[in-house]
């Protein structure tokens, strides 16, 4: 299923599903037609708490909209004002799963000779990894991850400020899983299991603010953490129609032109070895979200950072992904 | 006022304000009593979100029970088990603002030949702060922090289990805030109005792991994210009490003995600053937690690692702050 939170009677945020004409069913209100007001639709997050007894639910008033050919609960997509499908998670993890992000960034900044990284070190090490091996080694052990404000989040077609401290804005092109069941300890075998959903996101980024507050060494802070920075969507899709999430191609358009192409094929850690590390003596509860990192790889870069580029005022940033949809967000 | 969450009848989370008994008066029951039944006594949260009308209301229902002497609705604070003040806070930052913490991890650990400081370079700089200075220019130019789990946050008295990973687990001797009013942009001047009030906070941290993960560059994670790693308590003191907040001694005792004395005098960055620094074009919202990040200074060290001593099962870590009372966890 493709789950949203739209706005509706513009206003009151809603809980819908995507028919196959995408078109969005109010759940809460076909539920009450169907005479199952017990049903968990008050909110995505009752929804995602609920397990898969909601879910179930959710699946029989698809049904049931189908097969009874009622229109009148259906708004068509296009013509709804979206939220981010859970429009406050729980938290907000973000992690650096693509070692070609790591690598693209080390060179552009020009890290190497910061870290006192010579022409007799590169030769010892001599690959093409020399640079993230020689700073990261820590990386290569455990996923690493930061996390990022969940009051920041906003949807499709929300308009994006870039902040008053910021010169240099970026965008990033990512997937990201909303968890779908608690538990600690969980082994990457079976984390599939609590992975509710995906769905785009992009973090955008001062890098200029995050590249001097990270010299600090408590990670990123306000070159993240700002009003509008976390954007998701369009929908959340369930695990179950994602068949194989680490072969999802994922692309960034500004200004309708391609910047970024990337493939989770290309993720060094994936979805469910971060679930596992996480968890290790913690907790994961339902709605809490995830982020893979800036997706790059063999087909190319996952953010202006990498390529020297930013983005300006007016520019409308778009990040696609087959199975999800399109997240566009104007950066204003 | 101070105020509390502790558990009525065993298992029912209640907020409450302390006599000067220290006897904890059920805010809720009496609000019923007293015919104010729609006072925001629900939870700590709806308490702070309510605003100056809800901390009235408390102060109405304690001046009542003081003036008509009822003692029913009362329960010693000693006999009460407690939980977190505010249990599951918005959001948990934790800043690092005081500027001798830095220099003596920065000691301790070894990190000067890692930054490649040599003597020649001490010599050219020539002082005490020379270590942090070269590191941690950023940390001078802004208020530097991290993002924790909250919903690892445990009360006075809880068990707090050293995370399977870790061999070296520490304390951290802390004040924190609340947030009690929404804003952005806000100016230190004005930032005291949004403190809704102050606790003690122990950052318990696995510094094995967080000082390999900070590698990284992303921050710690599990090095502060695991189950009961961020203890509060055990009162929540609202802002009217603490008449000088840059002025407070903290104290960290372990098994008895003292191993930390602090004050908030010594912090570089006050929490107005904080506030005025984390609210740039970023809402901050009522329930919000703010740490102040170990607290060393003149008076001594706020945490094992700044003087290579840990902590083991069996421990008990108590911090003590005048007008705040005594945090007490033990380590299993």
């Amino acid at each position: 299923m493709k789950l949203v939170t739209w706005l509706k009677n513009g206003d009151e945020a809603a809980l819908g599903a995507l028919t196959g004409d995408d078109d969005i069913v109010d759940l809460k209100a076909a539920a009450t037609l169907f005479g199952m007001s017990e049903a968990p639709f008050e909110s995505m997050l009752s929804l995602i708490r609920s397990g898969e007894g909601g879910l179930d639910a959710a699946r029989q008033v698809m049904v049931r909209i189908s097969e009874e050919g009622i229109t009148d609960l259906c708004t068509p997509l296009g013509a709804a004002k979206l939220l981010a499908p859970l429009p406050v998670p729980e938290s907000v993890r973000d992690a650096m799963a693509f070692e070609d992000h790591i690598i693209n960034c080390i060179r552009v900044q020009g890290l190497k000779k910061l870290a006192g990284i010579d022409e007799a070190i590169e030769k010892k090490w001599g690959r093409r990894y020399t640079l993230a091996r020689f700073i990261n080694r820590a990386w290569y052990e455990r996923p690493v991850y930061y996390k990022s404000n969940r009051f920041s989040v906003v949807g499709h077609d929300a308009e994006v400020p870039i902040p008053s401290y910021c010169r240099r804005f970026d965008y990033e092109l990512e997937l990201g899983i909303v968890i779908g069941k608690a538990g600690a300890n969980i082994p990457a075998a079976r984390a599939g299991e609590h992975i509710f959903g995906y769905t785009l996101f992009n973090d955008f980024s001062a890098r200029d603010e995050q590249m001097q507050e990270m010299k600090g060494r408590l990670g990123p802070a306000k070159g993240k953490d700002f009003n509008g920075g976390n954007a998701m969507g369009p929908v959340l899709v369930t695990r179950d129609e994602i068949p194989d999430p680490s072969n999802i191609t994922l692309a960034a358009r500004v200004n309708g032109r391609e910047w970024s192409r990337g493939s989770t094929a290309d993720m060094h850690w994936s979805f469910e070895e971060i679930i596992q590390a996480v968890s290790r003596d913690e907790t994961l509860y339902p709605g809490e979200f995830i982020g893979s990192g800036t997706c790059s790889g063999r087909q190319g870069r996952g953010c202006g950072l990498e390529m020297g580029r930013f983005l300006s005022s007016g520019d409308t940033v778009e990040l696609v992904a087959e199975g999800i949809g399109t997240l566009r967000n104007r950066v204003i």
